[in-house]
């Protein structure tokens, strides 16, 4: 903080909120600061889903302080009872006096209805200070408060001649250890991660999430047909981390089905075609409450999910290396295309980063009309 | 300048020289500036092959007031006899006193005998400020001088999935605006630019250097091993440009090349095979003095070019988009290349930059022994 002003106690607030990413299942995360005559008289941010909102831890600390104190609140504070008593409503309640909120609540139930409840309590309230650094924090929640969708995150890794793999299949490992350490981190962030049963066959990958200290780990999805899956991949034999999902479709053998739901994992049929059908298996995903999805997929998975549109986010790691092998070594995604490059799908939001010696490129795929 | 000090003046004459990339042919650029009591009395840049060097023409700029001055000079003042006399006699009898030397001149010809020669005199030598950023500069000439072997930097613009065009062939165009005006600036900066046959028969390009303000030209250089290049292709027909060169084989029709040759075409004959060799096309442009080659070529001529190790840079341009179109759609670098991911090329020294939309990452390759 370089000087005490709104800003600084917003960019508080923005970060604890954004340090409990991952934590919060399905619910936005939300930090909140009280400030009273100089001093910060409170501090609380949503931790868990079901347990105190921001705002109400924030008070807690403050207590009798609270009253006359102005809060700083990342999130539209809710106006409607759902796991807990609404914000607005503790806030008056406190004697809380002046109000800045980065962001409106996307929530249909909430969407402005608490920054209006406020205002008709005489209540000073500001809205939008740093609100796109909020928004972006929440952009999986955004996503799935409105849709039931889950937001997706494609993350690749590949070469500058954008191989996923050598031509012999050999990938381990392109990118160096602090890009992996951030893919790590971003499977804390997400509910789940999905690859496709070649990728299970070929690497057969834990899909867990692995740092220096203990991550939320996401439940495992994995794309599969015709439940290919060996029944001693790690997927299905580690039981330590969160369940594992398969997506298949009616023509999987029903045999197949019967010995894997014997054994507890879950298996949704989207679709009874030969291949999953994508969008079908995100609304079963969606149902189930995955509001968040990490897709770490081979080419072709993600040229199929890119094609039906169901990226939100791209994530593109590029190690500065090139390994040559031609049609034989996969490219990072896979699919048709298009004919002219003008219809090309574009990236919005750009942002360009180094992990160690590797360029990460993040975006916003357009998908043009 | 944000400090007078040696640093700041040595600056000034790297930003001189750095300004004559492209006008020097296979000579270095050199900046000098010359201060004497707290003023510059002198600047002097080598602006053309054969014309002044820079620490004569900063004498010049400051006649009688060299005496008693420090001479900041990029690269280490010649001691021989080349198109001029040399650069060290004439800062010892203008009287300069101190000499700051930001690189010595890998030149066998001088290679240190010019800073031993102004040591010899009395003069104050130090040699090593921003040696690095000199260097670099120079990285064509430091090559060529040594090796005789023109540097190639190769230059690619591709999509996020690493395509050149779509499976269509389309490629108009691929990266912006800004992207494009740089590699216009890196044609003025390169003595050729070169790409294969298929490419002038898909686009027929001009290959020509193209921006705001006139540019130098570079040497049109086409890899055409049976010359099937059309003759009304404007690499042949546009005369204002610079001469074109086309690399053959001795398998090319022989009337095909009396007729080439009859038009004032320079054919030379790299090797007897069915393919170009591309190593002894290099030596042969290298005696042609071509000290440094802008590679603009397919996904195969690239890969060509790497896999014989003749490429020393890479400037890979990343566009925001996704095209698809799977193994119809061509890639930036085509060739066997490796089994293990640990034997891949990587890049040194790596530059991630921003032109408008687009990412261009630079590197040096390290080719394993």
């Amino acid at each position: 903080m370089h000087v005490l002003n709104d800003e600084a106690y917003m960019r508080l607030a923005l970060q604890m909120a954004g340090s409990a990413l991952g934590q919060t299942g399905i619910n936005p995360v939300v930090g909140c600061v009280l400030v009273k005559e100089g001093r910060i008289v409170g501090m609380g941010a949503h931790l868990k889903r079901g347990h105190g909102h921001a705002e109400v831890l924030a008070l807690q600390m403050a207590g009798e302080e609270a009253r006359g104190s102005t809060a700083y609140v990342t999130l539209e504070p809710c106006s409607h009872f759902g796991k807990t008593p609404p914000c607005s409503d503790r806030l008056i309640e406190a004697g809380v006096i002046r109000v800045v909120v980065a962001g409106t609540d996307p929530n249909p139930q909430v969407a402005g209805s608490g920054i209006a409840k406020l205002r008709a309590h005489g209540l000073d309230v500001s809205v939008g200070l740093l609100a796109e650094e909020a928004s972006e924090m929440n952009e999986a929640f955004n996503k799935y408060i409105v849709t039931r969708l889950p937001f997706v995150t494609m993350k690749t890794a590949s070469t500058l001649d954008g191989r996923i793999a050598s031509r012999t299949g050999d990938s381990k490992w392109i990118t160096s250890p602090a890009s992996r350490a951030f893919v790590h981190t971003l499977r804390h962030r997400h509910q789940g991660i999905m690859v496709g049963v070649d990728t299970v066959i070929a690497d057969d990958p834990l899909l867990s999430a692995r740092g220096d200290v203990p991550a939320v780990q996401p439940v495992r999805i994995v794309a599969d047909s015709r439940l290919r899956v060996p029944l001693g991949a790690r997927v299905l034999t580690e039981q330590d981390l969160q369940p594992t999902i398969l997506l298949a479709t009616a023509q999987a053998p029903a045999e197949r089905r019967a010995a894997l739901e014997a054994r507890g994992i879950t298996v949704l049929t989207c679709g009874d075609g030969p291949q999953v059908d994508l969008t079908l298996a995100m609304r079963q995903l969606g149902e189930r409450e995955i509001g968040s999805i990490l897709l770490e997929g081979g080419g072709r998975l993600n040229g199929a999910m890119l094609e039906r549109r169901l990226l939100d986010k791209l994530v593109l790691m590029f190690a500065p290396k090139i390994i040559g092998g031609g049609q034989a070594a996969p490219g990072n995604i896979s699919f048709e295309g298009f004919a002219k490059m003008d219809d090309a799908i574009t990236l919005d939001r750009l942002k360009v980063e180094q992990f160690g010696p590797d360029v990460c490129i993040t975006g916003y795929p357009v998908y043009k009309s």
